[in-house]
């Protein structure tokens, strides 16, 4: 998915709130935005927004800290996930349905995007509406139907904390799965540091890039094979969606459509929940 | 009251709402955003947000249309707030005291504010909270006592359609009134037109700047009279707080705290409704 001019605001707040949590003094901070603007004068028509947003983030950590401005963030959002496990596999396990009980709890999970915003709210309150919610695109039935067929999916993770909803929804899962996080600080994307701290058991790898998104590109050569060999992949969040909406590969998107843009691009309202197969 | 680094994404944001409400080309809406860009890394340090506001909505009509890009939303607005002026002065007039009902009227069309989002959501419903809150900061008093000594007011006007709840204030006064409004387009603030369309009936004079606030250096030196003689200036919104709340002389303003900065720049929540004294 391209650039639309609505987020290049999103950017600059994006690299406001980067410096900030990464404690960079005001002129730091100053710095850092007088940089974006640089940057977002010279992107290229054809960049997609998590290849800018990688490009923010990385100067993020040039012009203030090589520290991870988002690890004490990424450490709240999934402890405060953590606290929710033991209701969040109850809903599955007194569910009629608990194939669709848990993938809705994965897309409930997606809200924990400080991409989007700085201030997700209140978590129990988007899994009760995301439980309830109808699906704007709907490929429910398609995605039940391959994963009874497949050998194992390739799982592409997206924030830290929505991996312990990811966790529940691969728990109820009858195959293998591997599960694909960043290979460095992205945002708050998960990390494998993250994704062990959320409790996931199965097969962890990493795509070798601090983008947050899938740009194959700037991946790993050992992610691009496993991307290449997947009979099936569920790429989580607007990252992934705007990185991989164009490849010709069997992905089941899985999120929740949270800014104006997306939300356009999908022809959908913002706040849809979407499960829909590209490719 | 100076820039602070939040408003670096506002002023992107207004400056595509208002190459959108040019109904600018792609190509056009993207050469006010670079413009934009390239006009925030030469941002003077001790600029007010009015005054780079001033230049980006210069540089939409420069870019894509002389033309004022507000004047559909505009008298939207004030059409929206004349539907509502009956029973506004029906409140007034029921009221136990009329002076503060009228107050908080004025200060509940301030919500008509398109610098700080592009859709101010249902009108009576602001009417209802303000006439119900607690002011945040209140000179309420001592505005009152000032109204009964002095020979008459300067109102610094802000937007197109909080206009019309300024009327209802301005009829409740016992006093002459001189209403200023902005003597050129700035953003959605009032001109003559504006005024005269939400049948403002007392003296009307113009700023003779488009800043959208009152920058006295860019205003006319007609204007800077009235504004050294005036015994008492109210003054509207977030815009005339920016570029005034420095200033030497006898201001009450009235606003509504809408956006973060301002909020911490008076040291108030979000939403706070505000009546104080500078000067």
């Amino acid at each position: 998915m391209k650039i639309y001019l609505d987020c290049y605001p999103c950017f600059l707040r994006q690299a406001l709130q980067a410096a900030r949590l990464a404690k960079g003094t005001a002129s730091q901070q100053h710095q850092v935005m007088l940089q974006t603007l640089q940057l977002l004068q010279n992107m290229p028509s054809e960049a997609t927004p998590p290849q800018i947003a990688q490009d923010v983030h990385r100067l993020v950590r040039r012009v203030i800290t090589a520290h991870d401005p988002y690890e004490i963030a990424k450490a709240r959002d999934t402890a405060a996930a953590l606290s929710l496990y033991p209701r969040l596999k109850e809903l599955v396990a007194l569910s009629a349905d608990p194939f669709d009980t848990a993938l809705r709890l994965a897309i409930a999970g997606n809200i924990i995007d400080l991409g989007v915003k700085d201030d997700y709210g209140p978590l129990w309150d988007t899994v009760e509406r995301v439980l309830a919610a109808s699906f704007a695109m709907d490929a429910r039935d398609a995605l039940r139907e391959q994963l009874a067929t497949v050998p194992w999916v390739l799982y592409l993770a997206d924030n830290a904390g929505e991996t312990v909803f990811d966790r529940v929804f691969i728990e109820s899962l009858e195959l293998p799965v591997i599960y694909a996080v960043k290979g460095g600080p992205a945002l708050n994307d998960a990390t494998r540091r993250d994704a062990l701290a959320a409790g996931i058991t199965c097969e962890i790898i990493d795509n070798g890039s601090d983008a947050p998104g899938t740009i194959l590109g700037d991946c790993s050569a050992a992610f691009r094979r496993r991307f290449e060999q997947a009979p099936l992949i569920i790429a989580k969040g607007q990252g992934n969606y705007e990185s991989l909406s164009g490849k010709d590969a069997p992905i089941f998107f899985l999120l929740q459509a949270k800014c104006p843009v997306i939300a356009t691009d999908l022809g959908v309202d913002v706040g849809s929940i979407i499960c829909t197969k590209r490719g």
